[in-house]
């Protein structure tokens, strides 16, 4: 199976982003962590992603937080599917992240999900993978199952302290 | 090769999504084009959505303006890569249909590009399909080299106009 | 006399939910209280909004964060009136939930209230239910003269302070 | 059956605020149009809020751009459901006039629909009076039923368009 | 002299209006405080408008939060200069009643200053006041150079610090 | 009668300024319109402030957009009433004229109108003086009358139109 | 002296972007024009970056549009002070680009104008020049001359046509 | 070396700006610290900015919140360049204070970081003087290395923490 790549702008991005991971692990996709910094760290982002699909990778997380790049800048240097993550650092809440992170001029895609979408990031990639892997769509349909049980034992619980 | 869905939410959405079919086109990508809507045609957004893997779709576009839940409502029934366009429409710029496409609760991924962005929709939906086939990532790899290639022709023109 | 329905994306929206269901209560509004979710339970959503005017309902409430779904779902599937209440959630002040629920396209109408607006949500479903129910409109009346004159006492108590 | 009131702040905001008129034609629904300005003529707006439901009206539907107080001042002087149409006027794309009229504070509620959604405050208005008519509700189910026609007829013609 | 009118919309508004209250004290300013709703008890605020020239009042300073209609109220009630205190009060920071104070339509002005700046709205009291009575002015320029005084202050400490 | 000084950052402003001179004309209230700049002409704006009041002015209109630091710098020497209009200029729909204009800090107050509100910053002065003058507040109290009554016309028509 | 360079992302920034080297031009100070995309031509971007300090650069003026990655791009890559101009592109009236290029993280500044700012994006590398330029002072002190003339100008026009 | 000045308009915006100072500090750079308000000592601004060069300073930074005109009123009066750090403070997370700071009109401009940025203001000074010190980009060099050496290092642990 090809691995995923989980790639910070700094390492005060991990307690969000470490939620991608364990979703990964809990999928059994492979996937590898690691910090790169569009601005402070160019060459390496560069080279991570220019052989990135030639490493195995199937597609590309980038977490970045303020003037957002780290997506864009993968995206530039491969054409495995990105998707970033907005992440909230400093004083607007995210919205200077999420807007440099999804307003993608044409020709270099990323796909967004939401500020600190963590977790959505993960299941993103794993869709992918499970374009062409029965297997991992089962997986996936099982967690679908999964959360709508869960939701469905709160409204039960909910149901009986509201309604009788 | 597996097909990409185009939902648009209305027909008005045409002139912006049309981009999307021609990319997909120019890469020789069979696709097919429709019109559903999340409030007037729930139910042809369900039923699409859950046999869209068994019709042999193999990721699916969904754009719409406003309150934008169609990329969402697809997502929620099946387990492809949806990417969600937010559609300018209305009087707010296109910020609604970003928000309402973009901030998914964690669960149900959307992969959402620039507000109008259907040339990077279409991009994101090729290169989730190359990931797994090699000859499509030549033609990706050949069509970024014929972007960079008209940025450098650009470039000529204007340094010739500009620095002598 | 109909009862009124308040559902909620997630159980976590239950500490603002609940006021809609206090003020229902102070009312001797019936009402019942569920955990749907337009993305992880849609079935149940559609099934509860198909059904909810045959089982003696009047209005639905829907309460829902971040790209909020839930009340333009449930309004596409009922003809009842659907309040929508925007969950404040994740990192953008709520306002992400605001425009995901109140800018609805022409044809499937929500009527919104306010970021956390649970109890403007339950007055709204009561002066639905006061239009053909006189009792009711009094018991509005009735709160109505209260709220004023919790501010004429509050006034009264700040003149004190202020002014003499 | 119960009227509805149309009230507009300023006759410029009569090319909105005309099709919520059209709206409850088409559905046979009586209805009266006025324009009061909530700061311009604040006593004709109450003095109409106040007589609202024993003039036989069934609920109210305030239309104002800008810092919209009209639905609101309305709201506070009758119990009958008003809903608000946020006017786009200025330059700041109806936001200012949709935060005026959905940000209301508890015990005085407006049922806020999108910037210039005069359609969807008309068809609310008539979800309304619906909830104990039920001739009514059929005339919804059968426009509603219309309205997925449209979207279904359009879809044919962009499915022979597109894909064959 | 001429009295200033503080009028806020609820009690919890009062921490920042008492800043107000404060300001004028220290001038020597007469003034009165009062609660009153332009939602929950939109008589007493017109009524306390309507009079307020006749009562000895030569502006009015009106704080309101969310949908903040106080003060475009009590300026379609009188001829005095109004000034609206946007206040933060729920989840949008205040920008939901700074948009819903300032941008009145023509006819009816509201002199709005900063979101919670009660400071400044009695300092605008006092300076329309000064218009015409000499003895104010001075005490606004001694309060200025006082401001400037205690600016000048802090530079010096921190010149001490910084540079030597 | 004391005067009015009208002045904008830019000619260009002249547009929407000159409606507070007609506003002020018609009210036969004096005035001086000028152009200083906060940034291109500093000198003459602190000069024309400091003088305001000895040359006869009782209150000054500052017009500018974008970072409209126009009116604070007036603000700054004077302790006349300085009302900010911020002009819509550039790509931001006035909105960083507005922040810029209304957020003074605590001690030097602007009295900040609607994004291009030259007609209400003109009617606030003219409130101003007439704190102090009769026949002013006379002629304000019949031009809101005329406003009235022009509400009240449009109504008529439009009910003509639309209610038999 | 040396030389300035112009890098616009795209060639459709140009109509902005002229207006930068009309403004080097008019002050007599050499530079170089190009289009450059940090994403469709990322290697070019670097490649300048890297070696603009030695081959005769001063400051470097990057523009784009949307998710604005170029001049925090070029500022990865060189010490040189790297001046940032938002473009407005698509729906958004440039926010989105202001906050992708002025949003930098720590460690690697960029020096953000106005949304379209190409003039002022000169005039600050002409300021950076002259810091050890005295002749190009003179020329900033003479422009700024020249503009407060300006304003002078159009004063006394518009003096003249209101003040009598 | 020349001097850089670091102006706050408030002594409460010093947790922010000390790292400004701390910044130069480190690079030998010599500097001093001022309080001075645009708004409460316009003149001490003044003439602070109209000697800054004769006394030996190569640029400027300027701290300040809310309607933050302190850079460009420092701008406006001197033809050095001029650096402009938003300062959040108030309720709207600072973005009032950066479009006050970054929407300079024609003419004047400000070179602005992100909001609270005081370390890339710092920097962009000294890249300002090692445009024409050798000595000082050296040091700009080592500091980015050490920068990028500080993200490999984070790079490693996370790296051994996720991957084997």
């Amino acid at each position: 199976m090809k691995k995923i790549a989980i790639i910070m702008g700094s390492d005060s991005d991990l307690p969000v982003v470490s939620k991608a991971a364990d979703t990964l692990k809990s999928f059994g996709v492979p996937f590898e962590v690691h910090v790169f910094s569009a601005h402070r760290t160019p060459d390496e982002v560069r080279l991570f992603a220019e052989k990135a699909r030639a490493n195995g990778f199937g597609a590309v997380i980038a977490a970045a937080g303020m003037a957002a790049h780290l997506a864009g800048a993968i995206a530039a240097s491969t054409t495995l599917p990105v998707i970033g993550i907005p992440i909230k650092s400093g004083n607007l809440g995210g919205i200077d992240a999420l807007l440099s992170t999804v307003q993608m001029p044409g020709g270099i895609p990323v796909a967004t999900v939401a500020v600190d979408g963590a977790v959505n990031a993960a299941l993103l990639c794993i869709e992918i993978l499970a374009v062409t892997d029965e297997a991992l769509e089962k997986k996936l349909l099982q967690k679908r199952r999964e959360d709508a049980e869960r939701v469905l034992l709160k409204n039960a619980e909910i149901e009986k302290q509201f309604n009788n």
